[in-house]
């Protein structure tokens, strides 16, 4: 099969990443480095190389040998790009979000839809070996029903001029949430709160409540503020929990076999009950080998295998409009003081 | 100096730890331990103690060589026996919380105030090194503003039959937060959330958001479900920021000299001000030494030192008060759905 | 069944472990604790307590009611304690290590079983639930055939005045390895190189090569110089590997299921066998849910159990013996410049 | 000043990073990737590459342009294919160690510095930040003198094929040694143990102890039996004490202010005087900020750098014999039994 055509849109902190990837993809011919600074694409693409460099994106699109684009720039140019590269008939992969807007993200599902087209969306994480196997874990019933999620995505970040912490962390902790729960699991609503204690102009730490369908509350705190690092989510099970720390690379995964159970016990009355039957389970730790393989190298190789077996990709432009969505009531939420915002609402209101 | 005369009343989980430190206490003679259960008492002291045993209160406060009382026992009886206690002149240690509710805690302070007794909370890590270190570089200016607080305290906790996990287990960071803000800052107002997954008849994960006078948030998540155990506080400052992971003997308290900056200037448009002066400052990370010494014998030694010299205790009736305050706030928040609800209000109309 | 009346000797850095567990154990009953110093003896024991003080040794063996001694005084007095505590038809626990001697501490040995009583080296880390576990993870053929080991207790340390870092930490790890090694594996020689950095007048830091019957290598690196504390082991197998973390808490042992292994291949050439059939395990990593139990407590039980059923305790003067052998083969390899010592040839000689 | 023509030599494990960084170097110019398998080689430069690949070394030696070879072969080849380089006139980067024998490194030397080229060798770990400050901390005076120095180096590694673990890992120990030393300490003797429980041909565990001419003792771990990686070397001082984490991105580096101190008593008796002035310190702990860059990088840098300016590199020819002298003595060592073995009498002979 001839390799797919692909130009990469924008050499700014990931187009070099994507340049990389799609180059050491066999699926994959990379032509072109496009960036409205084609001196910085050059620079990204380096002296030794035959990809080349424009600062045209019309240019790309006019390329016949152009088969897909994957689209590295800001989020607010992301709707224009992505209708351009749909409407001359390309394949796109798009950084996350999709769109800084539901409205805007619904639109380009749906020219994706009418076009026969694949539009995939570069949720990085759900390709890491880590995230794959939780959701085995989850889906095949070994966790038992989730309980609470807790992530934690904390570091010294850099304060991005067009997103804030929300919009520029949490895509992460809520495409994940969205791959990993079982099928006939929903978000139900958000809840958030944040601060911008240096006065940054948009907010630099934000905490999210997300009511899932099952009554569960899953937990995001996201800030550019600590000095610390952190990224660490605890998914809890009705049988076994799993911490995943993912800056552990000896031990990104770990399966605990304890906790806290209730027994049931119908003749007990409401208050014996509740104390009487409650157990703890002390078990051991499962650390589940990982492979080594880099998520965006399985990104391209997805991105290549959704084209040419005429699919949706893993993380599809369905997947980027549920997060959108989950982004936009959670900005929602933080301006109504934290109140909880229903997300079928939200998509409703703009699709 | 004579030893001033004590007498623990519980012996159940935390009863046993003040009877061993306040036998190595020069400044208390310990007389008796009282609990219901007369011998789970004598258990708790062994077979080679001169301490004695019993199971009548009554017996402990007609004792003229009792001159204080050390109450562990459920929170709900805390009112009822501290009373009595004053009420008899005894001075009191009480373990948190004072008591459930701002009414009644209340008229706790009023009476000791009244009577010119101690009445002292036992709130355990306002007499850890590592607190009072924190402590010391905020008030000492050595961190700047604080821009944000972020408090986890997550473990397979035991399901208390009888309060909930905020009232198990935010008391902690509560008082700490109460211990080591500058004088100035207040807090003003409290939003919580909170879920119970195993249906245990109470709230078994919560999360807190602390809006403090200065515009601040300080976050508090306590968990009774995880199965491992987190206990960390990162205080954000705009000088330096600190990281107190109380479970790292090696590095309990870290001082890092990195974070965000934003320099002033008035001269450009708000756009344009925002991210241009934003830099970033990643400097070196200082580990203070800290002595190791046990807090609890620290709150027995102050006990005596308050009464010795006629003060209030540091951690003192008006401590346990804003911290059940603070409590009492969640709790009307959580049943609110998450509603803001200013803690000023809440002590108001209790009072 | 009556306890058994036990007596501490020595009141200085170990001997109050050995009180407070003493007490805390049903089969036993406290009756002196003793020392040179009496006052000290006094402090140890507190102001509440029932237990009597003596500078007199004479005493504790003269009293009828006294059946057992445990010794914890330095090692040079060992020798003089316990031989008068046996004629004096007491059974003994004493500190590591047995005596400074092979030949002291082979009387000792024999002294004991000619009496019948009990002679039991306070060898603590046999009784964590960690080396119960690697003991039974070795025995029990999990962990295959032992490959390597490499055990590592550094920390800043009280220079001793009376023993080098060998005799003080070595200990420990010789115990260790004295029980957990399978019963057929015995040690062979000893190699042991160290240092004296800060001209203290003996060995701050040391080294040492035991060389098992099976050819297997294992190395001991003891230091008191330094200022982090590690307290590691590596027991390579050709099944699997343990690492223990003894200061980890969360996860003091976790068994690895990775490795090199080297297939057989008669037909292929020295050269062509040793490079083609050489393959990489990397399975899952088990952490072991182990019981929280102080193994102080566990060896007043042992050694109370021992006394009562008239056996052998666990670790036993014969283990105590072996311990000394191998202390004073590494000593004579230290001053012979690193060579090899036979440990038999040590033994024998004096013996 | 225009860049340097450059070919990379060996396309296996270790050349694609001096491809990348080659590349990322303006100072020089990758003209060729050169491998006896070619297509190898060019599956290395990938489909995108301006870069020659070749399997011939002569047209590599032949091409003007070229002006510098980069070595990335197997040990045993270094020796003809430094010599050829330096004969051709050509400037040389080989990676570690620098031939197999000190008789053949040392004509190598000598044969750089009558032909006035560079001969570099590929000490990594001599370019990284932390070993940088590491050096600058000793040279500085800042850690007083080196009492002790222990390196681990371990992790499930590759069995090589044509070298030991000593020749594989203890390079970067002993050449990191060679870098951070005072300029006045040598290292005088080593002993080394080993073993090869896995039957591969080859030592895969050895422990080096390295005797610096201050008396003072270096000891080396390297094992490739490891499940875990550790890579940790700590540096007492008589007045700080370094600990280097290679894997702990966070805290690569601490400096301790704690340890032992001794102070002179000229008036006291030898066994007094060593007890009693024997003192504490537990100061704080200091974790320099260190930059983040790429050793390799640095390498390239160095090397273009010493070319331009005519000098030998920080890590010349020199010091890949010195490491060489003390791997050779070591390998004597362990066929010795273990017997210290004088580095000087190793390198005369030879030289």
């Amino acid at each position: 099969m001839e390799p797919i055509g692909l130009a990469v849109i924008g050499a700014g902190y990931w187009g070099p990443n994507l340049v990389r990837t799609a180059q050491a993809t066999p699926a994959l011919k990379l032509e072109w480095l496009c960036d409205l600074d084609e001196a910085r694409a050059r620079a990204v693409l380096g002296p030794y190389t035959t990809v080349r460099a424009t600062s045209s994106y019309q240019r790309v699109l006019d390329d016949p040998n152009v088969a897909a684009v994957a689209i590295a720039t800001p989020a607010a140019t992301h709707f224009d790009l992505v209708r351009a590269a749909l409407e001359a008939g390309k394949h796109v992969l798009v950084e996350k979000p999709l769109t800084p807007s539901v409205s805007e993200s619904a639109k380009l599902v749906r020219l994706a839809e009418q076009s026969g087209l694949v539009l995939m969306c570069d949720h990085t994480y759900c390709y890491t070996p880590a995230v794959r196997k939780i959701r085995e874990l989850i889906h095949g019933g070994e966790i038992g029903d989730v309980q609470f999620v807790d992530s934690v995505r904390i570091n010294l970040g850099l304060v991005q001029p067009d997103v804030d912490v929300l919009w520029d962390l949490a895509p992460h902790d809520l495409s994940i949430l969205d791959f990993v729960l079982p099928p006939d699991v929903t978000v139900e609503a958000v809840a958030a709160r944040g601060s911008d204690p240096i006065d940054a102009g948009r907010l630099c730490v934000a905490h999210l409540s997300v009511h899932l369908s099952t009554g569960v509350m899953a937990h995001v705190h996201v800030n550019w503020l600590s000095p610390t690092k952190i990224r660490t989510t605890v998914i809890g099970g009705s049988r076994r929990t799993i911490v995943w720390d993912d800056l552990n690379p000896v031990q990104r995964l770990a399966v605990y076999d304890r906790g806290v159970d209730r027994a049931e016990a119908s003749s007990l009355g409401q208050d014996e009950r509740h104390q009487a039957l409650i157990s703890y389970r002390v078990g051991d730790i499962l650390v589940p080998a990982l492979p080594e393989r880099e998520a965006l190298r399985e990104v391209m190789t997805e991105l290549a295998g959704a084209i040419n077996e005429g699919r949706p990709a893993t993380t599809d432009g369905g997947s980027g409009l549920r997060v959108v969505g989950l982004l936009e009531a959670a900005t929602r939420s933080v301006a109504a003081g934290g109140a909880l915002v229903q997300v079928e609402n939200v998509i409703r209101e703009n699709a």
